[in-house]
């Protein structure tokens, strides 16, 4: 089952308007930016306990974020939960009768395994689930 | 500063129909449900590592969720961060130029002292501050 929140993914329109908001007012660790190239966004991680603030800026404007962006605005885009076995949670989730938008596990930010759940299936919410990445894959952010 | 995700609050037009997600597809451990009478809202508790799942069920036409619903849709409504002193946690952030809906702590579930930061100071998401209550709370639930 999930053990904890590994991030909340929130939209929006500059990185560089929202960090101090994350960074400086609620005091979180600003640990680096990436980008997700298939996901045509940038990626601004910040710790909070044992989960992370992931804030998701759209490169582009066919990227799915610049299409929330388009119609809900700025705000909580989904949310991650972490599994030890992301293939064999899929599994079981498959055989509980849940739609899967991602059948197998792919790569996303940090080097971790992801796949998203149908919002169909989970009351609406963006759920992500993931698997994090080996030790190595930490080392580059 | 802040210490941890306390909470995500999800908006839901019936806790008995999104309930089974949580608790039986994330596995996560129902630790009950009550009423906040101000906010017309019946709150359902799941555990998530450090951090809990809140679902919001309006109680009446009126309520705050219910209006946030008939606009949105279900789906996460907001954030909520634990820190060790809500009043002086307050103070800091109003000498930031943070705007605040709550400029003084009121209660919340669990016997929590809270306060809502202004949408327009934290990038368009509903921002909770919380202090967790007293260990006597803990046992109402």
């Amino acid at each position: 089952m999930v053990k904890k929140i590994n991030h909340i993914g929130v939209a929006v329109t500059s990185i560089a308007e929202a960090l101090p908001f994350y960074r400086d007012q609620l005091g979180m660790v600003y640990e680096g930016s990436e980008e997700v190239a298939d996901q045509q966004v940038r990626v601004a991680f910040l710790a909070v306990g044992e989960s992370r603030i992931e804030l998701l800026e759209p490169t582009s404007e066919t990227s799915p974020v610049a299409r929330f962006l388009a119609k809900s605005g700025p705000g909580m885009h989904h949310i991650a939960y972490e599994v030890d076995d992301i293939v064999a949670y899929l599994e079981q989730l498959r055989g509980a009768g849940v739609r899967l938008i991602d059948e197998q596990p792919r790569r996303g930010a940090h080097n971790t395994r992801i796949a998203f759940i149908h919002p169909k299936s989970s009351g609406g919410v963006l759920t992500e689930i993931c698997q994090a990445g080996d030790s190595g894959a930490e080392a580059t952010h």
